[in-house]
């Protein structure tokens, strides 16, 4: 398990994404995004070149090694949010994603020393080498201080 | 179909999320989350009082009514992100959120006049009346100018 006191300015953490097919972009979009970029193809290849996943799906896909490899070895209180999410380029049908967490500052809380802020930026590049998606992401997690799950 | 000319500052959209189940909570969490505070119930309610939702999750749900109910009637380009992501308060089971736009600005683009950037924020409130999450939002929408989906 790692604690806040393990963490330090400048670390990075790398992930990979599985491509994601068409279909399983059609699919999405029809359950939480139903816009013709993300459904039609001639429509989207008319303004994006080709069918793209919408934009909450790329947020799901490039969190989800965050969450499954690494999230769930670190004594996380909870995220805060994200700040300065931007979706840079399309996320296209086949495309694997390269996923870069930098660990940009490590702050103990001053009022509970039992937790403290991470503040990490996570990048998306494409196998063209673009990045296609940033944010910053302040997460809460625990010092070593109080450590109660045995 | 609504286009950029259509919306004003300081106005509002109002939507409903239905409520998510337990077993909703645990089966995303699962997939896309597997953290112990969306899946271990007495693990949840010794930090939040009881088991919460993934905050991916309250994502897709408050956008869900806002991109089905709405979006789908906007000359939409595309979202550029999010600013200022907030998961103010958990989400329990079996709570509906009260999800409001608001538009903070429209500014039609200098350099293509057939689009511009509208920014709104969306918060979402539970039954509690409590504010649990809020984001601003820039979208690119086309102006009437170039009208060519018939």
């Amino acid at each position: 398990m790692m604690y806040l006191e393990d963490f330090q300015v400048g670390q990075t953490f790398d992930f990979t994404t599985p491509p994601v097919s068409k279909e399983e972009i059609k699919a999405f979009a029809e359950r939480w995004d139903p816009q013709p970029l993300h459904l039609d193809e001639e429509h989207a290849t008319k303004i994006h070149g080709g069918l793209i996943a919408s934009g909450f799906q790329t947020i799901l896909m490039v969190f989800e090694p965050v969450m499954k490899e690494m999230m769930t070895n670190v004594a996380n209180i909870g995220g805060a949010g994200f700040d300065t999410l931007r979706w840079l380029k399309p996320l296209h049908p086949d495309e694997s994603l390269a996923v870069r967490i930098t660990v940009n500052s490590v702050t103990p809380s001053r009022s509970k020393p039992d937790r403290g802020i991470l503040i990490y930026t996570l990048t998306a590049t494409n196998p063209a080498g673009e990045k296609i998606f940033t944010t910053d992401v302040p997460v809460m997690i625990k010092t070593k201080l109080e450590i109660d799950d045995a």
